[in-house]
């Protein structure tokens, strides 16, 4: 018997029909006599719904309103759900987040869980009763309703994993695994037995969206053993582990895991800028002021004088804002330098903790690019990932031939089942 | 400065822009220096789609699981009127019924108030701030969500003035007060100035469906007073108050104050059963167990033998079933009876406090009633009101000829306005 925490995101809800499937689902694990908590978002639609709404009433509701609004799309689920077990003859209840007390820091919208209670969960387990909770909400410590923020469902189930200590923290979703890359980009892309959470966070903030990032921090953290799966088909799906030994790594290891790529960023270079002490930051501080994120940053001394060359990458949808911050105030600040910007660009990444033990991935990615006449613009690395900034109308080209010269590819026999 | 508690139903917060219109009026209110709670149901249509939903899941819900489902339907309506409140820059807080401490019963989807905690809103309201409450709903003491039934918003909007004392609670709706009688059936009822709870009670459940017959109940025994106002137009509406003394009553008091009617009952009769002690309970035991409700009783001694006849109504839904078990249980048992039934009639009350001081109130109903050539199939009385019993096809005739006959008309200048 075995204790597992199952996450069924919108679209896995989104029908009663699909609600009546989920509950096949949960009573097949049942039967099998594993006890269950099923975590369910709002079927998909209501979360927008509801918030269009509010825009039709007040273009900045209070968070908190929001949160009582949007919090409501959950509680819907969790009800149907526990009828449509109910209808199979399984023993289930519903809780809201509240009820099943996630107690949560009061920034409501982008709330963080700060504790779980189980006893009442184990007593309704050891009851034999499935748990339905209520995903992305809790409860400050003044009893008002809290969000967790758009997604957070996956990280409800990993803290309740995490809090009850499950065996398997299963996010199902319309996917059925984690893959090398986007099947949409390259067709040869496989699905992953197994990934570690170190490049599951280094795919996921690269534009992978299978899962949250959050819930990816919170099962390392707290060592939850995570299991993408399709709900829509059976099959094992990916099994995301906490970082194996470097010891124990097999010959077979593969180099790199996935590929990720984004063409949602943006480039602007500062040339010529004094070289003074606290450049770097007096560059960013005012972007940072303005709440734009920064993604990656280069820079360099420039070859001749006490000049240097800044880069960073930012959202392209902050590419005009970011760039009027430079022009207006950075660079009469910094008593001049020359500005450059470019939103053609896109940023492709090879993530593997393989690459921690193996020299030459890097001179290996570029010389694949150099082959297929690819120019890079930046380079950035990290122990398990290089990401490099290429001309945007290279980017699938770019994945492809990454994809096959590393190893990924599907076999002939893979791709042909 | 007084404390209003003001409830809208339903049609009154059905679309976005009836939201923003009640969020006006609580705001004219408070700008008077009025302290508000406004109670809110969920939006008109969006209960029957949340029935909806869970009927296409499961034919039988648990009670529970409905109360967690139908309770987001007024969670979702609180946020979005603070929203609208906001807009208008007036400070307001929404709380669902668990959140304001509304202490039921754990009798789910029929649930009882037991308490209401009012630290909190009395803190909010002294803050200025409009206290915006899920009407409808209320908490076990477990934690578990729970329902007052449908309407019960009603109940919620008195219990909230009755535990914080408010000056009144007004009840807004689609009509604009408490009339003589239903303007559909004679176009010459009027809106009543006020009314008595008693008066109120006794034509709320003969049918006039203005508010919910368990608020009034409230309403008189926790001395609130009590208005039905129109959400869409301005107007006095009808304030209910408690009883008037009647040595207060004025010469002018009318002897009646309404006419209620209703076409959905349905009249059996058991003839020449024999005159047992504890027949009428031999009769009705089976009928309650079967969870049938049975309102107007009479019975008479047959003139010959130990014989009696027994006449009550019943729902007309509940006829043929009412039919099944006397014949099958009620009759064998009790050794003899020969069973008559009609669910072609309608019963026609008329309800006044003036009447108690008044002989004669009956007879001018039978003469007014022979006058227009309609047989009376059955007659019973309390203090404040007398119910015939006719065919049903005569009821519209009855109505129109009793509130002609009672003064209840308007005046041909009010008819003009």
């Amino acid at each position: 018997m075995a204790l597992y925490v199952q996450k069924f995101g919108g679209t896995s809800v989104g029908s009663v029909e699909r609600i009546k499937a989920v509950a096949e689902k949960v009573k097949r694990f049942r039967d099998d006599g594993h006890q269950i908590v099923v975590v369910v978002s709002a079927m998909s639609g209501e979360t927008n719904r509801l918030i269009d709404l509010a825009s039709q009433i007040n273009d900045e509701p209070t968070p908190r309103e929001m949160d009582m609004l949007v919090s409501t799309g959950e509680q819907v689920t969790i009800s149907l759900l526990a009828m449509a077990l109910h209808k199979l003859g399984v023993a289930a209840t519903s809780y809201t987040g509240a009820q099943v007390g996630i107690q949560t820091d009061s920034a409501h919208t982008k709330a963080r869980i700060q504790r779980i209670e189980t006893d009442d969960l184990r007593a309704d387990l050891d009851d034999g009763q499935v748990v339905v909770v209520a995903g992305f909400q809790g409860v400050d410590e003044d009893g008002n309703i809290t969000t967790l923020g758009r997604g957070g469902s996956d990280t409800t189930g990993v803290a309740l994993a995490a809090a009850l200590n499950a065996d398997e923290c299963q996010i199902y979703t319309d996917v059925d695994g984690v893959y090398t890359t986007d099947p949409r980009v390259c067709t040869k892309a496989r699905r992953l037995e197994s990934i570690t959470v170190e490049e599951m966070l280094e795919l996921a903030s690269l534009g992978s969206k299978v899962l949250q990032i959050r819930a990816v921090e919170f099962a390392g953290k707290y060592n939850v053993a995570l299991r993408v799966l399709s709900s829509f088909e059976d099959g094992p799906g990916t099994l995301i582990v906490a970082d194996t030994d470097e010891e124990e790594d097999s010959m077979e290891e593969p180099l790199i895991s996935g590929i990720a790529f984004t063409a949602n960023e943006a480039k602007l270079t500062l040339l010529n800028t004094p070289d003074v002490p606290g450049v770097a930051s007096r560059i960013l501080g005012p972007i940072a002021d303005a709440n734009i994120e920064v993604d990656m940053i280069v820079q360099n001394v420039a070859p001749v004088g006490d000049y240097t060359d800044f880069t960073f990458t930012v959202a392209k949808g902050d590419y005009k804002q970011t760039m009027r911050i430079l022009q207006e105030q950075v660079i009469p600040a910094l008593g001049g330098g020359e500005l450059r910007g470019d939103d053609n660009i896109a940023k492709v990444s090879l993530v593997g903790v393989g690459m921690r033990s193996h020299a030459g991935v890097a001179s290996k990615m570029f010389r694949v690019l150099a082959d297929e006449n690819i120019n890079i613009r930046m380079v950035s690395t990290s122990e398990i990932k290089i990401s490099v900034v290429i001309d945007e109308k290279h980017m699938e080209l770019a994945v492809r031939a990454l994809h096959r010269a590393f190893g990924l590819d599907k076999s002939d026999i893979e791709a042909e089942e």
